[in-house]
Parts: C-alpha cells; sequence; structure tokens
C-alpha cells in the first residue's frame, strides 16, 4: 500500500507513477504486517531476500545474487568502528537493494520501459537489474559523472543520456522528457519501493550484531536513501519488538553540498535548497535538495541522531585512510571517516553499542579522481 | 605440513621460502585431516571461514570481510548456468581468498615485509590484506597493468615498481631483488596456502548446492590458482564423503597464450612455455607458463575435465554478453562465456549436474579497456 505522508491520499499495489497525484509529493509504502521469524531466517540463503515476512512479495524476483554484504571491523582514531561493505553488492554499491526491488515490481506490473536520473551509481544498478529483467531502461545523467559508473550504465545495456551542468540539470532533462512521453520514471530519489529494498540495510547489521542494537550509524547523505531506509528498517525491528529502539542515525554531508546539515543546525523541519553548492567529490551526494528533507530531519531528530558536514580536504584524507586501512571506496563513501572523527572530537559517540559506518559505493567507480587522490 | 610433489622433501608449519629448497620446485600444503560439520557449518557467520575444520588455524585471521560470493543463474545460449561471482569479495576478486590466508600465515610468523609480482589483481588483494596486517608489501607489476588495479595496489598502501614489458619481466624483477635482498616472497604463483585459500570455492560452490555435485565448473587459467584450489576443494569433499567425486573441472584459456591447452591436446604430462604468446584482452591469464602445469594437467583429466582455448573476438563477445545479462567482469573472466558455448557445440556438456561458471574479477578493474569494447 502506498500512502502520501503530505495529504493522505493512497493507492494500491499496482501504482505506476513516483509521485502522489493529488498533491505531487513523495509517496510511502509500508505492508500490511511485518515478521522476523528469527530462527528460519538463520536457515535460508545469506541474502537480502532471507527476510522474506518484512518484504513485499515477488512471483519473479529479479536477482543478481544479493549475498550479504560485510561488516568488518576498522579503527578510525581510537573508535572501533565497524563497515558496512555495501560495494560487494552486484553492481558495486548499496543502491542494488532499492533496485532489485523496483526493479522486480515494474517487472511484475509487466512494465517494458523505463526512465531514471542519477549521478551515475543508481542508474549503473539499476541498468543492471532491468538487463536482468529484460526492460529497457534509459538514464539521464551530468556528463561529468565517474567514467566507470557511465562505463556500466552502457555495458549494462541501457542507454545513457549524458546532460551537461551540474546534477540537478539531468533531473530537469528528465522530467521534461516524462511529461512529453508519459514514460515510467523508475526513480531512486522518488520511488518508495527503493527505500523499501534499502531498509534491508537495517536488518542485515542487526543480524548481524546478533538481533542486538548498534550504538549509532553512520551514512553518507545526498537524497537520504541509505538513512530513510535504515530509519524504516531498524523501525520495524522496533515495531515488532526484534530491537528496543532505534540506533543514532547520523548522516554526513559534503560541506559544499550540506542542505541537510544547514536545516538541521538551523533547527527547520523542512530542507531548503542549498545556496550556494560548490563541487565536492562527493558526486553521488552532490544534491542540493532531497526530495524527502522533511522525513529525514524527523528520523534523524527521532533516533537522538546527528547532521555532519566535512569539508574537501577531510574526503580526500578519507579515500586515503581507508584504502590504508585495506578498504577501496569511492569519495562520497569515504566521507564518513571525517564523520566519526567528528562526533569522538564533539563527544557524541554513544555509550553504549558499535558504531557502525556504511560505505556505499565501490573505489574503482571513481578511479580517476583517486588516482588523482592517491597521487 | 608442506611437501614436494616432486622430490618428497616435507616441511614443517613456519617454514617461509617460496619453492623447495632441495629441488627447487613448488610445494603443496595439506592438513593433517578435514571435516565438513555440515550442521555447524550452517549456522555460522556465512563467510568462508566457516569452513573452520577444513582450513588452518589463526589466532588472529587477516580479514576485510570475507562473504559467501553469490551463485547467480544466467543463461548463455540455451545452457543455464549459475555463475560463482569472485568480483563480490572485498578487493574484486577471488584472490582474496588465497591473500587472507597467505597473509594470515605470513602475519602469524612475525613477517614484517614481503614482496610479490602479479598481473595487477593478486598484487592489489594481498595489498589490501597487508594493509590490514600491517605488513609493508613490494609489489612488481607489469607497467601496462589495468590503471584500476594499479590504481587499488597504490591506495593500499603497498610499495608499486612497475616494470615494463610482458608480464614475466616482473616475475624476473622480482626474483632478482628477491636474490639480492632475501626478501619473503608472498607468491601467489608459488606458496601453496594461496591454493589452500582458494579451495574454499569448492566449499561453497558445494554447499550452496545444498552439498551436492555439479557437473561441470568452468574458469579462467593462466596460473591455475582457482583450477587447483576447486580440485583441493572437491577433492577434500570427496574424500570425507561428502560428495561422491568429482565434477568435471573445465579450463579456459586465452588462445592468444594458452599454454595448457596445448599441452593437453597433444596428451602430454607438462606443460612447456607457449612458443608465440600473442597479446591479449585477458591480462590476467597472460601468463606463458603455469608454475603447476603437471598438477593443471592431472587435475583436468582424473575429473574427466577439458581444457579449451577462445578468441580475442570471443573474449570481447563476452565482456558485452555477461553485461547485458546483468554482469560487470573484466575480459580475463568473460572467457568463460565462450568456453560455455563451445562445451556445448561440442557436445560435452554433462548430463547430470549443474554447469558453474567462476566470474573472477570486476569489470570496474579493466575499465578503460572495458569502455572500449563497450564502444
Amino acid at each position: 500500500m502506498f500512502c502520501c505522508p503530505a495529504c493522505h491520499a493512497r493507492y494500491a499495489w499496482g501504482y505506476l507513477s513516483h509521485q502522489c497525484q493529488a498533491c505531487g509529493g513523495p509517496l510511502d509504502f509500508a505492508l500490511e504486517r511485518v515478521a522476523f521469524p528469527l530462527q528460519a531466517i538463520r536457515a535460508r540463503v545469506p541474502e537480502f531476500w532471507r527476510y522474506a515476512e518484512a518484504l513485499p512479495v515477488f512471483e519473479q524476483p529479479v536477482t543478481l545474487g544479493e549475498s550479504l554484504t560485510p561488516l568488518a571491523p576498522c579503527s578510525i582514531g581510537t573508535t572501533q568502528v565497524l563497515l558496512k561493505c555495501e560495494y560487494s553488492l552486484p553492481t558495486g554499491s548499496y543502491k542494488d537493494r532499492g533496485s532489485a526491488l523496483l526493479i522486480s515490481y515494474l517487472h511484475a506490473l509487466g512494465v517494458q520501459e523505463a526512465v531514471e536520473d542519477s549521478s551515475g551509481n543508481a542508474g549503473a544498478s539499476l541498468a543492471a537489474y532491468a538487463a536482468r529483467a529484460g526492460l529497457r531502461l534509459k538514464v539521464f545523467c551530468p556528463a561529468s559523472a565517474s567514467p566507470g559508473k557511465l562505463l556500466q550504465i552502457r555495458l549494462y545495456g541501457a542507454e545513457l543520456v549524458p546532460v551537461e551542468g551540474p546534477r540537478p540539470k539531468a533531473t530537469e532533462a528528465l522530467l521534461e522528457y516524462v511529461a512529453r512521453t508519459r514514460a515510467v520514471y523508475a526513480s531512486h530519489l522518488w520511488h518508495p519501493l527503493f527505500i523499501e529494498g534499502v531498509k534491508t540495510l537495517a536488518f542485515e547489521i542487526a543480524e548481524q550484531l546478533g538481533w542486538s542494537l548498534p550504538g549509532a550509524v553512520l551514512c553518507p547523505v545526498g537524497a537520504g536513501s541509505i538513512l530513510l531506509g535504515l530509519h524504516k528498517g531498524f523501525g520495524e525491528l522496533c515495531q515488532v519488538g526484534v530491537l528496543p529502539r532505534l540506533p543514532r542515525l547520523v548522516a554526513v554531508q559534503a560541506r559544499h553540498v550540506s542542505p541537510l546539515y544547514q536545516a538541521f543546525v538551523r533547527g527547520d523541519q523542512e530542507v531548503a535548497r542549498a545556496l550556494d553548492p560548490q563541487p565536492t567529490l562527493a558526486e553521488g551526494i552532490a544534491l542540493p535538495v532531497p526530495v524527502r528533507g522533511r522525513a529525514l530531519l524527523k528520523a534523524i531528530r527521532e533516533s537522538g541522531g546527528a547532521v555532519v558536514a566535512v569539508s574537501e580536504e577531510e574526503i580526500a584524507a578519507g579515500v586515503k585512510q581507508f584504502g590504508q586501512a585495506g578498504f577501496c571506496v569511492e569519495p562520497t563513501s569515504a566521507v564518513v571517516w571525517a564523520g566519526v572523527e567528528r562526533l569522538a572530537q564533539q563527544g557524541q559517540l554513544p555509550a553504549r553499542g558499535p558504531v557502525v559506518a556504511v560505505l556505499s559505493g565501490h573505489g574503482l567507480k571513481a578511479a580517476q579522481a583517486m588516482s588523482q587522490l592517491v597521487g
């Protein structure tokens, strides 16, 4: 069931638009009930589909093999952190969780053709799952996106539409195309089934911790689908009593494009468009305004979390520090290194429970930028 | 226990040379006994360390989070194949299985510094695990290796020594360095603990098939560590009665560098150096002579297997066909697409049991070459 958090309109399974027909806002999705039969889950194949009672049911799920991603220990300064290595998913980013569900949904409805806009990773991920489902996909991307991501989109057989200018130009071009052609917009930014997939990240973390609560979870935030997925997933685990409460959810932004940080610091209820976005190494989160700003602020505050913003120097240092610890992550993911340091400096680390940081994407996706950083 | 298959010399745990002191040959490694407590294994963390009773014991294993890799279905022509997606390992290639064990061993012995030669993937993998263990590593690589692999080596903090000329030049430069400095040679080509790690690939495939036998397993072969690892792993499963026999092991080589293929076709017992190796897209298997040629031929024949050699056109087509099926693999891995087709054409597909093909490395490692192929 899809419902609009703004105007409370409801739409049944099978609804295809990316937004509320009544008010134009983004929709939420909720199953009637979720369950976590822990013993049964443990005996199932170690991939995210094992949380079957908390996911929509598809007769033919579209899958590329979504093994549980590692939770690997690493020292960041004097803080012991567990790194959730999402780059080990099929296309090298966490987006595969959302793509698997969204493409399974479109496939189940018989959709043959769809469009998407992306800074690169979501486009690559949707392209792979679309290839798997035999669905034609057109992806609007900034022409300046990392060559590795653009290569993946073309390799998987999607049609790549490079758009000159900053990230929002790609969205503008896509919306114009959608208005003209009535194409199905398979939007990782808008479609609630994308977040529905990403919530499995929370289930995995909880299971890997023996169904116990992390103290805090840090993640890069642009559109915020990781954070909203974590909020939904941990929320469902609380709802059925598996966990006692939410972990602190900490959003990390690049200071150069930090609308959520600014809104959080000001105590706002909505996220206003970043006034003066600057170019950033963290291309995956260079979004001047998130679609679900209100929901993000609410989720972070409800969890007792925080938002931190890190500099370009810190992002560059993070890439190298993760590398020297054995982890090859793209600059967008590397923001969490300085994020952990910032929490430690501010005495904001949780008193109890492990600190988890989400490594959202593979370093090889941004090999050129990485090469310059490594020198 | 290390032992020499040629002269039967034996060496105890703690032996550090990469070769037999008596005859200079490559060594084998064997545990005194192996066991597979299937119920217990199933309840353990889904990573290859779960096969603990069939692996050497380390007090402090060096790990980056080695989740079970997916076994994903794919149609190759009219053949249904299961793809073992090794690119989802921490550094993006199957080498992590061997590196985890080899570096754990060196770390346990207090080794502080080591050297390695590699076409790229093994160097990147060893560099990551060395970083994790705090071990200094120097990697000799062809200067022409894929930029992505060279980037990873530097990112992980290893010292990269680029060597002009074809792959064997890197080995020559390394051997000269080892002779001069007595450095520890952490060789993925020579060290039997590398193969000891790769054997877990067989354990995973067997477990993912419900501890049943695949009909055939295809893999790219240069030095042959995947094939020898499969042979050892499936062999141990037979030894304790979990499986009734070996699956057919099928080596796939690039026709341009195909010494094993030539030896197999001629019915030889040893693999002679390829007479006229040509440049190939499959850089990871462009080795004119394998260290363990005799063992490779024996393993393939014992399993009722085969060797096929594929053309550059077939490798290029394989990259694109895997891509359009949703899998982003480097050209070295893409050889198995034509390998499956060849078996099908020759009526050599097994009558019973699934066909498994090993996808050894991530496509993003070879992004430049891939870009040219995708066009």
